[in-house]
């Protein structure tokens, strides 16, 4: 959410707040039991170490666990141990078969007068280089959409290069400009007769990290190599390339193993009425490659479950199921240009029609600073009462209604309209470890980290517990 | 000079000030012009361009010059060309012969249950590991004495580490014992009979970038294999070492080219009345491997030279002359454990007991807080003149006397007892940064670097223009 909606829902937050409790009820009776319990639970996880634990094992034992690789494997057996371990009732692995694309070796130099190495990484589905790298001059474009503007063969036998930086902001909303460089660069070069492209990372950080991640890659692989260069250097070859010419080494080699497999893994608190009505909360268990994943999304993962956990302490579970999945393969372009093969093939799955809300934490260890229900919950007693438990977190209610943007739920979403909600994170910083080998668990503050836990874990109790219908039709607008 | 020691002469800085101006001269009558003129130099250095000019250019067309490699070399030539080109009257290249280090192939994995790679960079002088690597379990030791304590032959077989953390400081006194344990640590490892040594960066950052620096070597090698692993990869180690014993796989390859040769360049203005008394202003030209060096210590030599041109740029040039020395093969230490050898080598040179004064800029680009003169000058009107030209700087004059802690003068000191000043910078972000692939432009505050130039520019100015004689003995303390 942007800063100047959330300053737009602070007035109608302190109308909601201000209404006597129970005065407009109309979807649900208030239920005294359910604030209470959620109250108990938001501060239980100011104490409780489940999800710094789960964080600081996960990226410790683990490390690295890139999709369809014998690390992600592991991940999940551990992490279904672990939710063993934690008292979840049912844990299981569910498997799918992916093609893992996995990185070679990488270097880049820039030639002539000006001699010097570049600090890259080969984004997911590059294609490699011939033997013996491929030679070529840098063609910088400030956009994407510059380059998409490159007549067919006028790059032929060049590097082409998007240039475009990122803005630091609190949502993230950066991201989708740069990343579109990503996903829709490659085949914009190719297209354009380049014979490589390299991006600009997708990063607000200036460290020498590139910043890696999927792109689309319709024919199975990029039909050219494709890189992201660390900002710093991008930086350089800017300014080498206002001196003259820049020419360039490149050496990209990775491989497509089609054969592989990932999984997803699955673990429940059965509900104690309604088992069959599911509130499911996501995040991702595989990461990229060089980091340890703590943020990306070891975090979420470690939110999730810690959350779900002070739910399974509670003396009875509650009427709804509440199901824990860490999924698989979150970061995964597959040939045919469809990626997020664990959410895809848990969307697919029989009782996916019987989840009743989706939500998902997947932007590292910020601190939330509001949250958004489906359409169904505004101006509703369920509301209202939830607004109420989080705000001692810092977290304010968006009555704006949740649009679900996490990857992970989309496939749900999709095919059966679940209801999703949404607990945006302040990520100011996230985009400067993001997809990078710094990644790691001294970038997440344990205190943020227990907030998440706190305000997870009564959203999902009073999700689960109550029977709030969140695929109803939105409450009529409250007369006053 | 740290914060309590700063605050203790600030009262003496107000008294030295409150002091009627021409009251006690004892060794130098008050110049109006000297003030002047060094107060023009100051202000002009707010507009001028010279400085970041040097450091851009120098970082971007030339990247990392280490010492003894055609780059060191090819960053002389560029160098001693931008300094006729800025009007200098002598330039010239001094070269000597070094055994230049340089870095090979660098690889480190975790072996066992938590396979993962790890992130370091040889140290300075490591020797290499044998065909295949080596593979040792690792032993953690708080810090280099703990190491130094052990026994002979208690460490066979093994992989010695000092995980000794860094303290952030403004005046980087953080630094000593930290680079001790870089220094030291190799041989105490090999004497304890380790098979590899690891450090801890020297390093105040949470980034995964090792921190490489010189060893000393007496034997013209490191005895073992030797390597910083960056900081979260040594919380990594250690997390993992609390759960069970941490076996490492380490390939570490490098070369010492024996036969290899370094340079300085010196650019004088010539004095117009003494020019036989020489103000030496010193940096390194020469950098790290991974880093284009841009806070070490191309942001040196632009200061100094952009401070020279200043005063190159007046109608005429001061009565002594000024020479800027840009050092080579600062960061190498030499078999025989000697380094500095640029440093040492022009303190050799005939005419270096002529050399009244010497400074030397090599702690980054962050701005100037405090400023040391030789015991000579502590209560004269020189130093009050100085004070006041550098107080709209924000630097404050410090009375208590230099001891020329930068490490390129030192060799003058020692072999001729040359007078120093030191002009203390703010180097709480320094170690960040130092020694590491992300010593780059961008690191560079042009505002803090301008602020450098005008302190320094009214510094040799000053020092140049005045008969005061450095050398001499302390003023007897005024009586009030």
């Amino acid at each position: 959410m942007n800063t100047a909606l959330r300053l737009a829902v602070l007035p109608l937050l302190t109308v909601l707040l201000a209404t006597p409790v129970g005065a407009q009820t109309r979807r649900a009776t208030p239920e005294p039991d359910l604030e209470r319990t959620a109250a108990q639970l938001r501060d239980r996880a100011a104490t409780d170490a489940t999800a710094y634990e789960f964080v600081e094992g996960l990226t410790t034992e683990i490390g690295p666990r890139q999709a369809g690789t014998p690390a992600e494997r592991r991940a999940a057996e551990w992490a279904a141990a672990r939710m063993r371990r934690l008292g979840f009732d049912r844990v299981s692995i569910e498997e799918f078969p992916l093609a893992a694309w996995v990185r070679g070796e990488e270097e880049a130099v820039i030639l002539g007068a000006n001699p010097q190495r570049v600090e890259l990484d080969a984004l997911g589905g590059s294609s490699s280089t011939p033997p013996g790298g491929i030679e070529a001059e840098v063609v910088i474009f400030d956009t994407l959409e510059a380059l998409q503007a490159a007549p067919a063969g006028s790059l032929r036998g060049r590097i082409a290069m998007v240039n475009r930086r990122m803005t630091r902001t609190q949502t993230g909303q950066g991201y989708g400009p740069v990343s579109a460089g990503r996903s829709g660069g490659p085949r914009a070069a190719a297209q354009a007769g380049a014979v490589a492209f390299l991006l600009r990372s997708a990063g607000t950080d200036s460290h020498r990290f590139a910043h890696t991640g999927a792109t689309a890659y319709p024919e199975g692989r990029q039909p050219i190599p494709s890189a992201a260069v660390s900002n710093p250097d991008a930086d350089q070859i800017e300014r080498l390339a206002r001196r003259g010419p820049v020419r360039m080494r490149l050496v990209l080699n990775s491989t497509l193993q089609t054969a592989s497999r990932s999984q997803n893994v699955v673990a429940e608190i059965r509900g104690r009425e309604r088992p069959d009505e599911v509130v499911l909360l996501g995040c991702h268990l595989d990461s990229w490659d060089q980091g340890t994943g703590a943020i990306d999304d070891a975090a979420g993962c470690a939110i999730v479950t810690g959350a779900a956990k002070l739910i399974a302490d509670l003396p009875r579970n509650p009427r709804r199921t509440i199901r824990v999945v860490l999924f698989g393969a979150e970061e995964v372009s597959q040939p045919g240009g469809q990626g997020l093969s664990g959410a895809r093939f848990h969307a697919a799955r029989a009782d996916a029609p019987n989840i009743v809300l989706a939500a998902e934490s997947d932007f590292g260890a910020g601190p939330i600073y509001s949250v958004q229900l489906p359409a169904a919950a505004a101006g509703t007693e369920f509301a209202r009462a939830f607004s109420r438990v989080i705000l001692p977190t810092g977290a304010l209610f968006d009555a704006s209604p949740a649009t679900g943007s996490g990857p992970d739920i989309g496939p749900l979403i999709a095919a059966h309209r679940t209801p999703p909600a949404e607990l945006q994170q302040d990520g100011t910083d996230y985009f400067d470890f993001h997809h990078t080998p710094d990644d790691t668990l001294d970038k997440i503050k344990p205190e943020a980290l227990r907030q998440n836990v706190a305000v997870w874990a009564a959203f999902a109790w009073m999700a689960a517990e109550s029977g709030f219908d969140f695929r109803g039709a939105p409450a009529p607008t409250p007369t006053r």
